[in-house]
């Protein structure tokens, strides 16, 4: 091999990214048109941060070390750190501290955009995401919590999801600080170790939290995580607040309180959920599709979460002293397509071109005459784009899934009828071009 | 003050990025779904690359230093080297390099999508832009390079232009090859030097450009740029073949052969046209728009070129050996966005929530109630997302630009009449709930 050879680029992509075909992006377009439609209807406000933050302002993951480059994808500039954003809600939170003066109060906004996070790569684990949030800033009334639950049916149902199909759960991270009351945990860490651990139910069961809530847990690869420590008669006590079937904090009961009064009931309390660790401090809530998909391992199981969110009152305080308490949802859509893909009824409609088979170059202002006519009655139409035998044209025809070929050729052109061929039924007819968008509107 | 207050992380943009509002969001989703449209109508496939790449894939800045973060976005990730990208055409050839088996031939697809710059930031100069671009891979024909200028005209007159309010440009990488032959020019650094001097024509005008293509040019600042140092009778030969009002290049005569056939005629024959440096092979054409807006220096300038394209016949080729002479079209959408919002006929509509106010938190089933009635009706409605006294929630609804405001107080709940107040007028009714709808859409 020539050295030439061995310097050709690499035609693969970076782990953890991935193209995406047309059907996937209509499906994601149709989701997106229905989330804007009811964004408006909600009276949200449509805001849009750069991808782009200083890395302090989206907090967490500050640049500690020489290269900041830990969960976050952080560029040195001018001495300071930039990171691409790893969330929606940290460049909000920048924003109404940037705009406090100008903003109305309470503020209410959302946001369809990406999000990166630097995470080890692997199969079916991406990088880079879609998001879509809408979030309440300034206000304390848990109608806007409730809102946001009511909201996010009404995408999912206009997405044409039945009620039966998705779930949304509810907790309070009232319980949980109740919890540590109760059983005298006041260490901030030690807090993070047990959650971290209740965030665990859906995969471990509750056998595994125990013992993550214990002195430990091996797993089956033989990796030991370190547990919270806690006594088995602590454990008891949360794990018996957590198979509550009825809440008792203040904040769930106002909160199915106006879910009644919005007739909401496709909910449900379930103390177990955890929503990460970051900034909740109230209210939290995950959506569930509840569908059967069948998993990598041929496993039937449900869809799961497709995102959530809930109530952080002091995340604004970062930046000053800021009267922001704040509520807000957050939904994957990269999920929430592939959740739609998975159902045999969804289909979206894919327009694929007819195409006129040029026979001879010269005779092109006739073949630009049939597209013109076809595309100003809006039909999808292109003249072969490129210069090929007549049967490498039919070959691209099909490739593309075109419905339907024209083939006009000198002959046709006297006659003034070009043929169309069907290509699902192979049929062939021999039609004036006055009635050809009628003929080919049949069977597209 | 305290460290504390110190340690505040910043609420400021990078230089570079920017928040975009709801109206310029709105203008941007108005080209968007017009484009989309035209797209399909035209028979392109709609594709979506990373943004990120291995760096080398998308060429031009290899990393041969530590950090190669000159022109672009790098980051280092186990040992190689990824980019965000900086356009949209360098993905597609790595696209189409990787899946050169499974695609149509010709492939024609278009994307939409944020690329990076790493430039020195400034005043007006972004590091983020929206793209869109427009490509065919796998064809010669210029009919394809045709059919993009018709595109492109299409989605501007779509979009409200006029005729008059744009012309496409267009010239031909063959006329200065042409040229370099002529005045016998083979280095490739010197053609380089050459085409970077002749691009800044619309900048300088000609005596600078003539300047550049000699001795080189001292600017305002007193910064020298060291020119191609060519004689003054190659100088002329060059001038004088790029102030020639009709082409003689063979594929330009085609080109406006078949735009008569296409019975368009908003373009003009413009050598002067250079398109950048970097892989143009043929025909070239660059997009302009020519209503009137006043720069930052208070002149009434033309808004210029809002993007271009042209024939790249051996970009694919770097990835080994392909078949696939293309063509594309690139728009830079903030760009037109903005041109747009210049244009006072212009208008896009931006639906602001009725605002129910709240009198009494033990009513919220009433209002809810009225909510529900006016959503459904397709009204923007929000029950006023907070907790205060009315006062207060008035400042609000005027301040988000509210066109109504309901008070449903104990008595307008027992006469079954609430009062709807226009923000606009100040005029308030007494209206029964069902005729609600009616009103309202008549003041929206």
């Amino acid at each position: 091999m020539t050295k030439e050879k061995n310097n050709k680029p690499s035609k693969e992509l970076p782990l953890g990214f991935v193209d995406r075909q047309e059907k996937e992006l209509l499906v994601r377009d149709f989701i997106i048109s229905n989330i804007k439609e009811v964004m408006i209807k909600y009276g949200f406000q449509y805001l849009e941060t750069p991808s782009f933050e200083y890395s302090d302002s989206i907090g967490k993951f500050l640049p500690d070390k020489d290269r900041p480059d830990e969960g976050v994808f952080s560029f040195k500039d001018d001495n300071k750190w930039l990171s691409l954003r790893y969330d929606l809600t940290a460049p909000l939170a920048r924003y109404v501290a940037k705009n406090y003066l100008e903003i109305p109060k309470p503020f209410k906004r959302y946001q369809l955009g990406t999000v990166w996070r630097n995470e080890k790569p692997g199969p079916g684990r991406f990088r880079e995401f879609l998001q879509f949030d809408a979030d309440f800033v300034g206000t304390k009334s848990l109608q806007a919590d409730a809102e946001l639950c009511v909201m996010i049916s009404e995408i999912l149902e206009k997405c044409g999801l039945a009620k039966s199909e998705y779930i949304v759960k509810i907790s309070s991270r009232k319980i949980t600080e109740e919890l540590f009351k109760k059983i005298d945990v006041k260490d901030e860490k030690q807090k993070l170790t047990i959650l971290r651990a209740l965030d665990k139910i859906d995969r471990l069961g509750w056998d595994g939290v125990k013992e993550l809530l214990g002195v430990g847990r091996k797993d089956k690869s033989g990796d030991f995580t370190k547990g919270a420590n806690l006594k088995s008669k602590e454990i008891e006590i949360i794990i018996e607040t957590l198979k509550k079937k009825s809440p008792e904090t203040e904040d769930l009961i106002e909160m199915f309180k106006i879910f009644k009064d919005y007739d909401f009931n496709n909910y449900e309390f379930d103390p177990s959920i955890i929503r990460g660790l970051e900034y909740y401090t109230g209210l939290i809530f995950e959506v569930n599709l509840k569908f059967d998909v069948t998993n990598n391992k041929g496993q039937v199981i449900q869809f799961g979460s497709i995102g959530g969110g809930g109530r952080y009152d002091n995340l604004v305080n970062n930046f000053g002293n800021y009267e922001a308490p704040a509520t807000g949802i957050s939904i994957g859509l990269d999920r929430m397509v592939y959740a739609l893909m998975q159902k045999k009824e969804f289909k979206v409609k894919q327009s694929k071109p007819v195409v006129i088979c040029v026979f001879d170059k010269n005779l092109m202002k006739e073949y630009i005459n049939v597209q013109t006519i076809l595309r100003q009655a809006g039909v999808s139409t292109e003249i072969y784009p490129g210069e090929s035998k007549l049967k490498k044209q039919m070959e691209y025809a099909n490739k593309i899934k075109s419905p339907a070929v024209i083939l006009y050729g000198e002959d046709e052109i006297k006659s003034g009828k070009p043929t169309l061929r069907n290509l699902s039924s192979g049929k062939e007819q021999s039609i004036e071009i006055k009635k050809l968008v009628n003929e080919i509107k049949k069977i597209i």
